[in-house]
């Protein structure tokens, strides 16, 4: 991905997420005392992030301001964010990596700002069908990465096919795995379950060369039934969701005033087990998959931590250069079938 | 409901489910006792059901039975079975019902099976687009009423206003409640967000005289957002998957020996509170709606408790005249609509 013999450079949206620099400095300061090789570039107000380097003590760790005078709203139109907020830390990043002055964008703002910026200034991989957001859901066996988990609301076969070798190909690279095996999110076993949208898809995935152990319902989810699970995008939002949605209920529950001691005291315990084993700060936000550079959509509720594994993220697949990897899978899926 | 001036009468299909007579005559035998001022009549193995009365102690109750001599296998084509099984509990009840014999069918067999049934034998209400299933789910706030749980997996924007229609005139009845809060099963928040189904179906509840809350997000099912939760089938039947899939995964995660003895003890408290609190046994199984008659489907794992409970939700809706009330919430919003 590096246009020349140089460190790879991480652009991140300093001004994003629901706590704004105040998460995304010290996230990306950690990253850089914990010795990881890249020139980080700070997007944002330059006025906000001097003061935040030097709160962090970090002036003296190189990390360079790139000058934004506009920043995007949670609730702002992606579309008319692009057209019309070029000095916003996402849609100038991303206009950077395309001309190749840095190699990555990560950013806790707006998703579909991200998701826009990133099709409409770094474009879509030749082969692929469209871009999906690929989120990693903690389970009980391990993680499960989870694509689309929002990216397209409207699906059809063919795009739900392409999701799941980008994920195959994610999993190889970044995890190591050898046959990442791939789940369809689902509301029966037998492949004749479902709506025309997933029985479409089973026959196509049982067909392929994919490691494709068949459906997954509601149920299988957390316990880990499969290493790529494959949805619509508006079937994988609802469920990341309510996976994620563990904390908020234990929190819930603590505070329905329904329980007694030894249960308030039982549910603390668990809540503590749930925040460390089913964290999802430690899995480096969601790559957009499909597009032809780096774009890295973290929580808006990002912590300093998830930020130190985006920028982690971000680094490692500039480093393998993921686009390429994503491009050559597609591109073989589809000579496999021309 | 009940075409003469008698007790109601209540098929109950005793092969169904994954236990069968061994779980549904202890259920059913408990009802009567708790003194339920109904004719309750077993559909099932003549031999079979008197041996499971006579265990059960209730050879005294009058409990009829009616010999059925074929029976529905769980993973059968509904139609066919419709067609083939003219002599099977589900069938036979349904048809009884038709003619008047009975007034409600209550089984834990086949789901896809009862769904064919209820709608080629009992037939559509007038005015619903659809028939929906309507389950409960246990939340931290009281419960959530999910229509529909699977029976529709393709849905238009007008079937979804009525699964809000059916779900309110239900809670109104069953549940006395006065104004139920109508929620959209969606991803986002804002009206705009979701996909072509919601965003439609979120336009036509908003201005009716539903009391419509808005969109309902996967964090917020468990916690209790509303008490009519709308979805088209193949999302509600994930959403309902996954909240039922909390015992699992509790269970899941405490044989996975990555816990500590403290750690143990306090999973098993809280398994024991959800166990308690979000406990699908006592909400009496789940009705379809929108057909001309009272037709419950109960899980196929249903306990005797869960069948005693489906037998009193099936006695309670006879006697309001359930399918009755819905046509009328059908027809009224069909005529303001006129």
């Amino acid at each position: 991905m590096t246009s020349e013999n140089r460190k790879p450079r991480i652009a991140v949206d300093a001004m994003g997420g629901d706590l704004g620099a105040e998460s995304v400095i010290p996230g990306v300061v950690q990253a850089v005392r914990d010795g990881l090789d890249v020139q980080v570039v700070l997007y944002g107000d330059p006025e906000i992030l001097r003061k935040g380097i030097e709160t962090a003590g970090a002036s003296d760790l190189g990390i360079e301001i790139e000058v934004c005078t506009q920043n995007i709203a949670m609730d702002e139109s992606p579309a008319s964010a692009v057209r019309g907020k070029p000095d916003s830390p996402i849609i100038k990043a991303m206009k950077h990596q395309r001309e190749g002055k840095v190699d990555a964008v990560v950013s806790a703002g707006s998703t579909g700002a991200m998701v826009a910026a990133s099709l409409l200034i770094l474009g879509r991989l030749k082969s692929a069908a469209r871009p999906a957001i690929a989120t990693f859901i903690p389970t009980v066996k391990g993680e499960s990465l989870l694509v689309d988990a929002g990216a397209n609301t409207q699906c059809t076969p063919e795009m739900l096919y392409s999701f799941a070798v980008m994920g195959d190909a994610y999993c190889r690279t970044m995890q190591s795995l050898d046959e990442p095996t791939i789940g369809l999110m689902n509301i029966g076993g037998e492949k004749s379950k479902g709506n025309d949208l997933t029985v479409a898809a089973y026959a196509q995935m049982s067909e392929s060369s994919l490691n494709f152990t068949g459906n997954v319902e509601g149920n299988e989810v957390l316990v880990g039934a499969c290493d790529v699970l494959v949805a619509d995008g508006f079937t994988g939002n609802i469920v990341l969701k309510m996976c994620e949605g563990l904390a908020s209920f234990f929190k819930a529950l603590g505070g329905s005033g329904q329980l007694e001691n030894e249960e308030l005291g039982a549910l603390k315990v668990l809540a503590g087990v749930i925040g460390r084993r089913f964290n999802y700060e430690v899995y480096g936000g969601a790559p957009l998959l499909g597009v032809d550079g780096v774009s890295i959509i973290c929580h808006g509720r990002s912590t300093p931590l998830a930020i130190t594994y985006a920028v982690k993220a971000a680094a490692r697949q500039v480093e393998v250069g993921l686009p390429s990897l994503i491009e050559q899978a597609l591109a073989s899926i589809a000579s496999e079938e021309g």
